[in-house]
């Protein structure tokens, strides 16, 4: 049986005293890690070449080798990602209200650290990096739980990360990774309420229902974005293009692109030829309706019931002819995963009900879906991009990493 | 087999439209249920009649019989409560924060209901009425899974409630009560990923376990308010005992009253007769460590290490004379359910460390734990008091019943 409570303990004892250092040991603390990961990074990538090595052995899927895969160049950007931390503010301490109350009482509001975060993810040693840095910046311990094939790569990144701690002045167990990759792992981690404050799931649509469907702990859903884009009646057609080019193949894999176009009717012939020109320059292959099949011909793959639902995080783009905005409406909300969603239209009052009906993280006017993202809203890092409702919704930065606690002062005042 | 998918699909229909009206309709139909219940007395005390008689028939104690009973007087009072919800201001619509990107993009982030609140309680009417007026200002419909001693009762109430929903040319479903009050229906509920958008259980301690353990749905966690307050050598004597009396005797059977005192060796013996004076008004039993009693004498019975974990709601406290301030604050972290923990002090150094070390949703110096409360702390009538970190801490409002939207607007901008 796998014992998660000398780890939770343990976390539990580091969080504390992280809630209490200060800014300035914080950020020393990530500029060593920054600093560190360059000086050992010969060690690192030998480390992640037997990872890799041991992945293609396996016939792991090569897109996903590459995930795993470091270089030199790799490991610079993510050090360069923790001093970006740095520069950012630090939460802790701010305080966001404050009242006199008709009795006297001073309430204030002031943010502190959740405490532990847990992170499940996949094998992209990164994130190990990425997510450990927001958590220390935010004065919170952080439990990481990576995915099997990078775990050699994960133990040296760690043991970098804990030893920079500990030059820091902090302790080594603010930062902890998961020896054990094993599922009956992730099962107690997903059970240590009491310990874990919050689980952050970040991968694919099966590590985060697996973390919903088990946790004790309070799990924000991360990242699955079935992201959709609708052509208005009365919009600019390049611009459309130009946004749906963008949306879908700027970066294909990641949650924000766009992965199923609505188009009303009434531009549908128009649109789709001069569309189809220039997603042919990235083989994007369509997967349409009827409509579309009829205008497009044979090219057009026949969309099935499943596409619609798909994330596809590749050059697949869904498309369906819509009769009007209220039909592309209720397309969305049957497949949405709450993501980003974008009308694309020069109607003010296409444009308003748009984004009065539509209930996603983001809801787009006449702009590309990719910038869902933490630096292009203006909050820096981010953890991941919720898709849950509570506690944080679209990009979670260090404040969402954060709650708050009254502080409440008296003298001597009773409830009467 | 309890089927909860025509439920849930129902709340959802009703979650939608519900979220697109404007204020003056949800306040009057709050105005309209305010009013039909004063209308409706009778009919409600006769059913109540029958619910309070079959308690008693099955043997359930008085005080939970006590909280099952209604009088004109109570039911006048539930009135006043939906009308001071409709003084409230409406959270839903407001713009909590925008900007103006460097490309161009207009940034709003927008303040929306969650969608559908379950909640699940014991058999107090009044929370009936009290969550569903909540859930209506904020544009969230309600799911409510009330005691089965409360079952007739609660009926007429959402009756009541859905005919007032209707005059006003809103949903019948926004508000809906599971008719089946089996442990089976409640597991339903918890289960209802999709289509319930946050839980929150109001009861005791065992509910809220089983809600935390079985829910695949987003829970917050309420009301469970093991409350400390310390004693610092420094303490004013009268002051002190103004306090603790408040926050012991004022409502015993609150969340947020004290229910454990930790005192100072240094004043121990000066404090505890004056105190014992005090308390002995309102017949508090004493349930001290061994230098409460070798002060206090027989009268103390020896506190168990049960006790100091207790949440009594009732006339007792658990009372422990401690070396100093750190071992104050380690007994509080070991038992504090993260309510409100309070010191009372004249050392502004003791009062800042506490506020600094302990982790609760409100930590208080010189001031009775009993102002942790929605009005009190200025925000309004409350669904519940979080003891959970995520989401909300503290007394939610309607604030915390609700969640961010952002709306993007742009002018053709891709991602570069």
């Amino acid at each position: 049986m796998f014992d998660f409570e000398p780890i939770g303990r343990k976390a539990k004892e580091a969080s504390r005293s992280l809630a209490l250092a200060g800014t300035e040991q914080k950020n020393r603390s990530l500029s060593l890690i920054a600093e560190e990961l360059i000086k050992n990074k010969r060690a690192i990538i030998d480390q992640n070449r037997l990872d890799v090595k041991a992945a293609e052995a396996k016939g792991v899927k090569s897109s996903l080798v590459d995930r795993l895969y470091l270089n030199e160049k790799r490991i610079e950007g993510i050090a360069d990602g923790v001093e970006k931390v740095v520069s950012l503010p630090d939460p802790v301490g701010m305080i966001e209200y404050g009242e006199t109350r008709p009795n006297g009482l001073r309430v204030l509001k002031q943010r502190v650290p959740l405490g532990t975060v847990g992170i499940i993810y996949e094998s992209r040693p990164n994130v190990t990096v990425d997510a450990a840095a927001l958590c220390l910046k935010s004065g919170n311990a952080a439990i990481l739980r990576g995915g099997s094939d990078a775990i050699g790569t994960n133990t040296v990144l760690v043991t970098i990360m804990q030893d920079a701690l500990e030059k820091a002045g902090l302790s080594r167990e603010s930062v902890q990774l998961l020896a054990d990759t094993s599922r009956e792992a992730a099962n107690a981690m997903m059970k240590a309420h009491g310990y874990i404050d919050v689980l952050i799931p970040r991968g694919g649509a099966g590590l985060i229902r697996s973390c919903v469907e088990n946790s004790t702990v309070p799990v924000i859903e991360t990242g699955v974005g079935n992201c959709h884009i609708y052509v208005d009646s009365s919009a600019s057609i390049p611009m459309a293009i130009d946004i749906i080019d963008n949306a879908k193949t700027q970066r294909p894999g990641v949650c924000n692109a766009a992965e199923s176009l609505l188009l009303h009717r009434d531009i549908a012939e128009e649109i789709l030829p001069k569309l189809k020109k220039r997603l042919d320059q990235h083989k994007v292959e369509i997967r349409g309706c009827e409509i579309t099949k009829m205008i497009l011909g044979s090219c057009v793959v026949p969309a099935t019931e499943e596409d619609w639902a798909t994330e596809f995080l590749d050059y697949i783009l869904a498309v369906k002819v819509v009769d009007n905005l209220y039909d592309a409406i209720d397309h969305i909300r049957k497949y949405s995963t709450g993501h980003s969603e974008c009308i694309i239209t020069d109607s003010f009052e296409a444009a308003a009900e748009f984004q009065r009906l539509v209930d996603a993280a983001a809801v787009y006017v006449n702009a590309s879906t990719r910038f869902t993202d933490g630096y292009e809203l203006g909050l820096g890092a981010e953890i991941g991009i919720s898709t849950a409702k509570l506690h944080a919704r679209g990009p979670m930065g260090l404040k969402e990493l954060t709650t708050i606690k009254y502080l409440i002062t008296g003298n001597g005042q009773i409830r009467q």
